[in-house]
């Protein structure tokens, strides 16, 4: 998987400084989480072709979580794009949706699918052979969803060195080989699909909570994900205000990723009192070392 | 007055091309005509305090002339702006906000007037004791409204030189003095103003049209003005592609501005299909030389 900060701090939005949204590219296919203010712009700057993204995820209907969605998709239709893109948010967002092409006059070029988001616990919003899409609960002033996706297990990889030793073994019986079945001789003699192929490389999972309290509830959705981001609006110092507005401080974000074991946590959305955010990465690392700090056009590839 | 081009292209943004937004300064206080997305980031790059903007105006209800205006709108709340703010704009805009601003749960801080523009003819819609504003509709595929920003004539200027050969003429005197009156002193004897006062700065017009067909009949309306921007969002070898779509092209720009006698055009709006925009500006400059082109971040003082 390649993630890519497209934007990560919160509300108010300054030169370079984006609010919400972020790109991951999963399986040779994009997709998009949020979609702050400026978020077409960014896809272009980091040269992620818009033609590639089919799949967009809006965690809560926050202006600086969406308010970037409109400018995008008027820009697909004047592309004329015809592929299908589907949307998956809460509901009221559809309406909206309606209301704002229907005043400013954009017909959209392509369909477009809406795909409600709600309800509690792990739920599996998109299943496709390359990967799967999970949203679950978080806890903010609204309703709010994280979002686990998952690549599906590869296909196991040939061995060629191995199956050279059995001229027997032809073309048309590499495909079972892959999909982990053992090879049957004429005579019946099995070689084991082990000795043939080597296994693929480990399916990755990404977990996505912004924006959310302190929420232990969540672990056990996105326990062992390689990669988390969660978002830390707020420093320890700060807890208060945390609180009040249902946001995580840096602290909170590592006591997550720790209690979840994942393999690296990325923190972002940032209060713009932070001048220097580097307080929220000690903070964070102090609970969790393997944390880094999210930044726009951040690339981790995992 | 002072211009300042925050974004000047079409409707497709890229990384430093902005659709359409502005900013004027007039009689220290500053007005937005249309807000394209990412406007509030340029307001911010170039230093103008959200404070100091009281009135927006809003030529019609394409995405690229108004997107920026949720945004930018809920960043004021979330600064605790509490000075009203007034926006001039079709009717169907109110309500398209008020949806906006209900689903993604934006409770203003401040109180936003909503003023509705239509109609034909030159109207007088805003009028202080500074400066004037009115509406003139353009030719476009809806309605659409350009703008004709007036400045009122400022006091005479006193010349102090010839006030201080009359001792008679007090402080108490100065304000009927720069209004224009003559001072009598106590035997009756007239003094003219002239003599006492200096001409106060010739006021200052400015005219916005965008987006529009080329359209002569907008020639009395903005006949004079210091500064016109005009769209020019297509050459004259695309004229039919102009005509198609009700642009212009930088050609006809250019006449509309040497048939009303405006002291420097600028024209802006292009199209994402002229990589050298100099080949606009070479057209309009051969009908009226005093053209130029406009660019993110372009200011100009009149």
């Amino acid at each position: 998987m390649e993630l890519r900060i497209l934007g990560c701090h919160s509300a108010t939005p300054k030169p370079d400084e984006y609010p919400t949204s972020q790109a991951l590219l999963v399986k040779n296919q994009w997709i998009v989480i949020d979609a702050g203010e400026g978020m077409q712009v960014q896809l272009r700057r980091y040269g992620i072709k818009f033609g590639r993204i089919k799949n967009i995820f809006i965690s809560h209907l926050h202006g600086d979580h969406l308010y970037g969605l409109f400018g995008f998709l008027s820009t697909l239709r004047l592309l004329n794009r015809q592929t299908e893109m589907h949307l998956y948010a809460p509901a009221e967002l559809e309406d909206l949706l309606n209301h704002v092409f229907r005043t400013t006059q954009v017909e959209l070029s392509f369909p477009l699918f809406f795909r409600p988001v709600s309800g509690n616990g792990l739920k599996l919003i998109l299943d496709n052979d390359k990967f799967s899409v999970h949203s679950f609960p978080l806890k903010h002033r609204i309703q709010t969803h994280g979002f686990l996706v998952s690549e599906k297990p590869a296909p196991r990889k040939l061995n060629m060195n191995a199956i050279k030793q059995y001229p027997e073994i032809g073309i048309w019986a590499y495909h079972n080989l892959k999909a982990g079945k053992d090879f049957v001789t004429e005579e019946g003699k099995i070689i084991p699909n082990e000795e043939l192929t080597l296994p693929p490389p480990r399916p990755r999972k990404y977990a996505y909570c912004s924006d959310t309290a302190y929420y232990p509830d969540i672990v056990p959705y996105i326990k062992g994900a390689d990669v988390l981001y969660h978002e830390a609006t707020f420093s320890d110092e700060d807890k208060d205000l945390a609180e009040k507005t249902m946001h995580s401080t840096a602290r909170q974000a590592a006591q997550i990723a720790k209690q979840a074991q994942v393999g690296k946590l990325i923190i972002g959305h940032f209060s713009s009192r932070y001048r220097d955010t580097n307080i929220l990465l000690k903070e964070a690392r102090e609970v969790f070392p393997q944390t880094e700090l999210a930044y726009e056009g951040k690339q981790v590839i995992f």
